[in-house]
């Protein structure tokens, strides 16, 4: 059986993966295609045998045709299209944010419980890297002990311009977030934010930031944001155990001597380092749509994230320790 | 467009292709299955929504919903199926060996020139892992100037009882033969087969040995087969440019630091070590059926590895060293 | 010309300086020892040739034939011992501590200041670790644009039973302290102290910690203390630059593949990590006082480290962020 | 007590001994010089407190203060000079080679038993390398199994114009020939030497070269020798096990990242690689002379790796295995 999806947004991500779904996965294709700019979607159509090209998001979702929804709009426009999915009863993959509020994605939240069953997927694709996976096996094996700290990096090669200070913590350590509440299997409850001295190559964005985390445990979980570092997109981690420690290997195919140096290479951005995630996380959401379940990040994991990086964002302007309250876990999500 | 698949031979491999091209690739199916045990080949049809059990290879292969053939049968089997699918003028994906002597391999060849175009690919999958690729691609990029050696090790935890000195050369080493070709774009020429000290933990087979293949250019592999050193399945190489080198990588996600240690993992075998270049070769053989070309490991290819082989195999034997004579390359593989 | 050293206090690290300087180090040889155990320091003399036991440090660092002195003594006798060869004008090398508080450390500035000439070194030996001194040159060299941050972990397998966490400030990370100051060539201008989950298996100890400093630059330095991490004694560091960064490599002199692993040797504990810097550090010192003159850690390095191991013991007892106030660096130490 | 030792030849490496003998090691001092240019050797004298210049080697080895000798001189004059040091009765170090034939080499193996007692050191430093010393700690540890083949390389960044392929072996290899047979604890029995493809940055030179030593025990080993890969100065080996491997690892302080790379640093030269592991040479001899004996590699060794070098040269020649014979090693070197 094919899952046939309807995709909500062409631009550079949906028309990603529309490629990933039709020319890379099993089992997949796409029948309906809706942008806010209509041609574009009839443009994006017309590349794919059998897909239409609808004038709203509305109809998409509701194209008899259509098993599942894959929402790649512009965020503000995620709570509608993902509340409306719910109400079509059809299976929705999100591209993060799951919604621009913490009580949007409460609202979906409720609207999920109500529903009765998981239909929502949010876009967090590092939970899928095959190196994120081993990395978090390691820890869950107990080989290292009892985890209590993790020392995390992310680091871009530059920004455009209107990337501001809170960026760093909506878009870029959100990944972050979602990950220490993945690998620790726990809630964040506490945030704060340090600020290193600038890097002039960022000019006066606010960058590099230190974000610490503590978790339930009483685990605390740092992340340098390094977003004009220049050579390279880099993200590793370490996780200190108790009577050990278990960090991501350096992503690097070939070791290289010349020059008087051996090395490897950093990936030049995401594209690089993760496509073979974003791969695995259709895959796995396609064959658990057609097996009638949903596995991967849920509404509760876009909320919490949207929690905690509002409180981030809190600590940075504030420069204090802010607690982070979430809503108890509804049972579906557990 | 779906590129309909019918499979001769669901043995371990042919089960696990089928598994492949029906839940992981992107454009294809399988319709048509045999097997020497016809009872299995139903079997594996029942499991596969649209397939049929047919008795013979060579009803598959003429079946009027066959695109194109898989052959995973036994060795012996392989040129009739391939010989049969060029005269069905259908594209042949053929598990290696592409025959069992090199004038089986040269009929082949003969056929397929005969026919017009290529429809044949040999399963020499290490062409398609990631990190091979980026290998070849650094020394081809000319970074480290013209190659002149590589050295090469193609270790195995352990081997079964049946296995032979020769079948160090002819199913282990016949994957680095390939590589030599396919990474220095040229010819082996010579051979010879060197003895070091028996692995007492092998019994009485005479492992590890030492090959050494000299290219058309002057250039020198050293390849080193162990097959019963019990750590792991590693593959490694490296070549020796004239200003510099390049070499595989470990291939560990994770770097543990635990007992006075830090530590990365070794693959247990080669499912573990290549899984993903085997999903990689059949997507892009399926892609190549589809768009009307096939790029892989030509019958060429599969006819040069089997010479090579054969002097290997006589060097061992003789203790000489041995030389390698092809016929000319086919302007059809050019 | 020999350097004639007399040694006040003979325990474990005295005796292993006087090993070295009579068996490993050029231009050295030792003249005179004390110790409160007079009988301990009378058996030390007598395996030494030429050399005598005194019964008071004053008296050794009075006697005619001691060129330069070396305190290895209980920490609070440093201070009158230092005082007293700067009052009789000989070079004086004092184990950390410099002296126990931070107005101790203040008059022995003050004394040196008056004599108006440097005598006095302090035992920070990570400056003389080669691999340190590397780390340096490339953060000095400009190739990973200004620092901006530095990750840092001081990991001990264990530690006895009478350590508290204030020792992990005051004799574990005092080490990274300096360093910092070193590596960045500025002051520490306030710090704090987060604290992770508590390791089990280091009973009610609070550890490990997460020690945060910042330099007057605004650069931000974090420092892992671990000191019940049970796997190794792990010392690393990353300096992040505004365009690459620049961190300590393993130090393992050989890669084993065993047991489906490749693995390198994490150092079991300070002796076999930094062997080496002591014997650096000592044939410096000795080089320099034969030379006239002395460079290595000044007292106010010593006093510089005991002010900042004070601020973040506050820190760790207040949970805030605590200001760092030094004196003026007296012209002497420019 | 102070070993004074007389120097022979005050060239570029006779002066770096002196300078270690007189500012980097303990118990040892310098008395006596000569060399070929008697005006150099005056003005090195008069930079050594204590030393004067002879106009003989036969003086300098006579002379009452003389406690041991350092052979530096030209490769021809080693015979004579070590042979008069055992005539003398003084042990004498001489660095490679120890003659220039494999009849003076035994030569001065017949002196010496005749003379009863070890007297001389041969200067093949890589024995005291830390790095080899850990690698080969972990060979005879037995955790990888019984050694079966070595993988060698010795790159060198390139080498003057008068260097011919004969300096390949008995110049660069011979270090890998006495490693062999120190590391295995065996001796080589036959060699062939391969010929890769020419670098073309080398001239007309024929290199790299691939030699291959067969070990009594049957176990193989192969060394590339690079002398024109520009990179850099690039020493590594691997012995493989019956069930594991042991490889010396890079020889990096520091992990740079920068330019979309993560390197280590490769050493320039010789001087980089082996600087700590001459110290420790010259110090673990002047100690052994000081203590009455004399524990490096031995006359017996410089003969060994005269007779291998000798049939490798031949094996180049002629392209054929050659068989390599030794005398019988006379109980003193047991």
């Amino acid at each position: 059986m094919t899952v046939n999806v309807g995709v909500i947004g062409v631009g550079m991500i949906g028309k990603d993966h529309i490629r990933r779904l039709t020319t890379v996965l099993a089992g997949a294709g796409v029948v309906a295609v809706t942008d806010v700019n209509l041609d574009e979607a009839k443009r994006v159509a017309d590349g794919v045998p059998g897909a239409l090209a609808y004038a709203t998001g509305q109809e998409v979702i509701n194209a008899d045709d259509v098993d599942a929804v894959l929402v790649a709009s512009w965020g503000p426009t995620h709570e509608e299209y993902v509340l409306a999915s719910i109400e079509a009863g059809k299976p929705v993959f999100c591209e993060k944010p799951l919604a621009t509020s913490q009580e949007a994605c409460q609202r979906i939240i409720d609207a999920e419980v109500k529903f009765g069953r998981r239909l929502v997927q949010v876009g967090f694709m590092r939970r899928y890297d095959a190196n994120y996976r081993a990395f978090k096996a390691v820890v869950d094996s107990g080989d290292i002990g009892a985890p209590l700290m993790m020392h995390a990096t992310h680091r871009n090669p530059s920004v455009p311009g209107y990337y501001t200070r809170e960026n760093a913590i909506t878009d870029t350590a959100v990944h972050d977030i979602d990950l220490a509440r993945w690998m620790f299997g726990e809630e964040i409850v506490a945030t704060r934010v340090l600020k290193p001295r600038r890097n002039s190559l960022g000019g006066e964005l606010e960058d590099p930031l230190l974000l610490v985390f503590e978790m339930s445990s009483g685990a605390l979980i740092d992340v340098e944001t390094s977003v004009n570092i220049q050579y390279g997109y880099d993200i590793r981690g370490e996780v200190v155990g108790e009577s050990g420690t278990a960090a991501l290997a350096d992503f690097s195919p070939v070791t290289v001597r010349r020059n008087n140096q051996f090395s490897g290479r950093v990936p030049q951005d995401w594209r690089e380092r993760f496509l073979a995630a974003y791969d695995t996380e259709f895959q796995e959401w396609i064959d658990g749509v057609r097996d009638g379940g949903t596995y991967g990040p849920s509404s509760y994991d876009g909320y919490a994230a949207a929690v905690v990086s509002n409180a981030a964002v809190e600590a940075l302007h504030s420069g204090d320790r802010v607690d982070v309250e979430l809503i108890d876990k509804p049972p579906l999500y557990a």
